[in-house]
């Protein structure tokens, strides 16, 4: 291959395979025999194991294979048919879910969203103005709450707002879901301060999310309280997101769960993000805002823009005015130290 | 392993990982990257192959990873709200998807069924008392026909049937679907004169499935007349079942069209299964019916099934009185052949 | 108008306005300001009237508009996303809703009638066999039951029977619902030993039929036990079953309960439909069935039946076979005693 | 009743029965025997009278019984399940509807509201960033518009507005509905220049409301286009939003529009809402904002707010700041002059 016309991609965080050892585990147990839809020994072993990491011995685990799928399976089991779910208004159900949530019939409340967040504080207000409201039953009763970790916008919840929402959640009997299909980008900052212990501690489900984070696809749903969502196999198998070889979710959570590989398994991809970000900044150019996760939100002219997109591959976020744009540069766990030397140099004289 | 205290399984057709081509590819590609949601090169290439086999150059072609989800979504995707789907009363759809298609606002409208098939003659009947009833417009329109082929029961439509039940639906403008999961143990099976191409030519909407047919997982629906359905790429994201690294999805189907693998890759199950039957007979014990494919449903009295389960893995189907029981024991594409042998033997002296 | 032309018409039991009492209250009333949505005086009267008809002081208790839109938004109420409801399959909700109940999500679970009943025997079949499928998980979980009094076919379950199924419901913990859209029919009959106290003592929840009652529209909700199902004024309003102007319905039921009007409404009609099934024996015909309720089914054979039809209207109900047909007459609280005599008379030319 | 202690009651437009003129035709036709479900003479003869009142010759036109159910069930009835409907986030729909149009599986797309009020340009704006969005396949299509005439601020669009919007919609190849629940007191405004016909010339389906407009209850939709929405009528059923006596809803409409009483009734409510309006402004007191129609839109002194509980009935409709309130008094065509003077007098003393 002729590299210098090689095209640099830093499009998405799941534009590769798997983890070597899940590879490698999928090769070694292919033709073993295993029970269908989770029952299999594979995925005991991993939920035993998600158990330990998570600190909650008694936790129910299912696996799905992807995020819209389990958020969407999720919410429906979560909310009576009179509830809906508040959640941010960048957050990922309410703009790019295609209307799965509403499909099972829930209305998604939204509130403007701080770099991807909202507050206890928000939130409590909606509840607040639901209450306060003397026509509130002639409008969706706001059920839940609904949170990604690691943000859209790559940002991340501290412990203290963290507890702070799941003490408002608790104190309104609402429960508390989590979406953490980068959660691994999350475990891995510097910065972060929520450990899985943490999260189970808080929510009352959440996802470990594998398709972003090493794995083929999958991503697990914790449940912390076992039996807190009754029906709920047959709930995931309603909205066709049972898997027949539940042993392929299964062993590829057995391995991402064996010696922490998940809790560091993002590190590389948030070092990388990190010297994106400096160099960035050390070429003069602006950045949208600074996040600590493995998604680089840049301010760029249209012309560097053209410029930049003969050489590299990345995601269109909006504009920002009439001149320039905002992208969206992803590296994953599986990005090569490489290639962003050879971005940055590229960057340099763009 | 002490052979002598080991178990056969022949409990499902989906207990394996997939085809050592398939999993070779998966090796090699790990690290290739590539673009999301099935717009990727490997699945591409799988849609031309596809269509080449079955010989509708114009196709649309998405792939998912279940059958129920693909059943669900592709049956959301044809009805209107106040349509429903004809089924057999023994098919998938009807019994077997935890309500997945009401799930989706659709009833399922039974048929009763002769070995899992349901005749043109039954359908034409069915639309006709619609049409009949004087009340009609209080009740659920007929909008489509399900069938699967194999069924259920692992019986075949034969060309002529699959012909007439088209005729009958395209007189009366209304969609055939046929689920295809266990496609490839039709097409293996000697009796079988139904090809792919006819299938195409036939049906509205079909899918071909991989889960049981070699693959890891997946489905690919095959929409003869592209455009057929608009929106259905956003329908299938709705529905939780749009893959994000879709290349999974396309390197499988892509290796199972590359040199007629699909269409040979059921030969020996339905050769195992027949030499299940052979000897079952030979025993002196009772098949529950005969059927051509991958799937052997065997009357048992309750004293031989308990020594049975000693030895064996198999389904349970069904009381057949009160002191004999139908079991169903399947073969698939990862069946060793040494396995039946033993299996056969034990049968002898059981 | 020439009476020698005049069709007499016993084609439905909801052909008429209303009892002259609720016309007189809705004219008296008519400039009067009521609070909307049911928070008005007149609901709450009815209520209250309602509550000691029942003997249940502390039932909550709803006005909808309709049948079909009750029974959608109750069942809806009932049932978490994964279950479905036990009905005959000659049940309302099975055939001639189109396809209300799988609109909200929900399968209807028949079972075959026996004159349109359903036994305990059967329901609790139903359950067994759901508990004992070792595949359960993977179908619809049966959650409620469904029952119409008097049935679609007229009949009327007895006490005892009533007794069975509510015994079945409460031992597995599934809430028994009853359809009473004739009830005032049941009430009235002799043959009848079950009461309005009973219902409310043996259902989970009912609702007392005003359209085809003597109202001109609406049916109560009974909830014995309040607050049994969370949220369902907001369900009500979310199925578009909340009327704005509540008094309509309110005061209808606050006069369908002073002086027992209910209990005594359908007597007429009883009386009637009785006379109609001697006469229609006397002249040697055949009924289809027996039974003690205002519709009356008759075999007819189609010679006559044109004849018939030249001066009565009356409902299709099936073909008996190929020179017979079923036909229904029905009476209700309005029909002339004048009228049914006169059809007798042209009975006995027929 | 002693006057010095009553309240007057201006807290909405669906506080009294219905027009002298309806009562009088039910009292008249209550004991005449109808055909159900609409086919009756009286809905025939009021569809004939909309027809020419719209100008539509060939219109298919519905009753239904409410507006939340005639909102859900039209914007179900037309919108695919992957389309969503473009709403001022003030429309009924987005805010006081339970979630019903969730419910039937659809997400409502809000518009930032102009006093109630969307116009073309935002609409062009939505319509051009869904296909601008290089996601696009992931987020909910906008499917179709909904507009209130007048709308839930009482506001009305001027002819030259909905000319403009109904450009867009076509263009675009999307329907454009009107919800039309207080219709009359446009139509009876001076300001308004839209007529009937106006609106069925440029709306795809609207609905003519009666409960507020005269009427106990109903509501006409009115499809210009006869065949535009295949299967409405089971669509009705379906959402339990048919009338069994479907003869209530046509002689209702039938007197509506005879001698144009429609287009009359509400021009008391418009002359009374606006002596108020003068009345309050004369008393040194500030409006929240001016409109043309039956709803008064007034900012109270909380001091004062609590004074004026005690003799009359208002809606709550926002805060306004810390020590103010908004409050709306509704007029209707039932409202009695006599009240609406001494409200003004009462206003002077306040």
């Amino acid at each position: 291959m002729d590299n210098t016309n090689r095209k640099f991609s830093f499009a998405s965080d799941y534009m590769e395979g798997a983890h070597p050892n899940i590879i490698k585990r999928l090769v070694d147990t292919n033709l073993v025999k295993s029970a269908g839809y989770g029952s299999d020994e594979f995925s005991e072993s991993a939920r035993e194991r998600i158990r330990k990491a998570c600190g909650c011995p008694d936790a129910e685990i299912h696996f799905l294979t992807g995020g819209t799928q389990t958020n969407a399976t999720v919410i429906d089991a979560l909310l009576p048919s009179y509830q809906g779910v508040i959640a941010p208004d960048t957050g990922h159900i309410s703009l790019h879910e295609a209307g799965a949530i509403e499909a099972s019939g829930h209305k998604v409340l939204v509130l403007p969203h701080t770099l991807g967040k909202i507050s206890a504080r928000q939130i409590e207000w909606m509840l607040k103005e639901y209450q306060d409201d003397c026509n509130h039953e002639h409008t969706v009763m706001p059920g839940m709450v609904y949170l990604s970790q690691p943000t859209e916008y790559g940002t991340l919840y501290t412990l203290q707002e963290l507890q702070e929402i799941s003490q408002v959640c608790r104190k309104n009997r609402i429960p508390l879901y989590l979406d953490g299909a980068r959660l691994a980008y999350g475990l891995a900052c510097p910065e972060n301060d929520v450990t899985l212990k943490d999260i189970a501690r808080l929510c009352d489900v959440f996802y470990i999310g594998g398709t972003k984070c090493g794995a083929l696809f999958g991503e697990a749903v914790v449940i912390p309280q076992k039996g807190r969502i009754p029906g709920f196999f047959t709930i995931i198998k309603q909205h066709g997101a049972l898997m027949a070889k539940g042993r392929l979710l299964g062993l590829q959570f057995e391995e991402l769960f064996t010696d922490d590989l998940y809790e560091h398994i993002g590190e590389s991809a948030i070092a990388l993000a990190g010297e994106i970000r400096e160099a960035w900044k050390q070429c003069g150019y602006q950045l949208y805002f600074e996040n600590p996760t493995n998604q680089v939100f840049c301010v760029v002219d249209n012309c560097r823009l053209a410029k930049l997109a003969e050489r590299v591959e990345f995601g269109f976020w909006e504009k920002y005015d009439e001149s320039r744009t905002v992208i969206r540069l992803a590296t994953s766990w599986a990005t090569r130290e490489a290639d962003v030397k050879e971005l940055i140099q590229f960057l340099r004289v763009l």
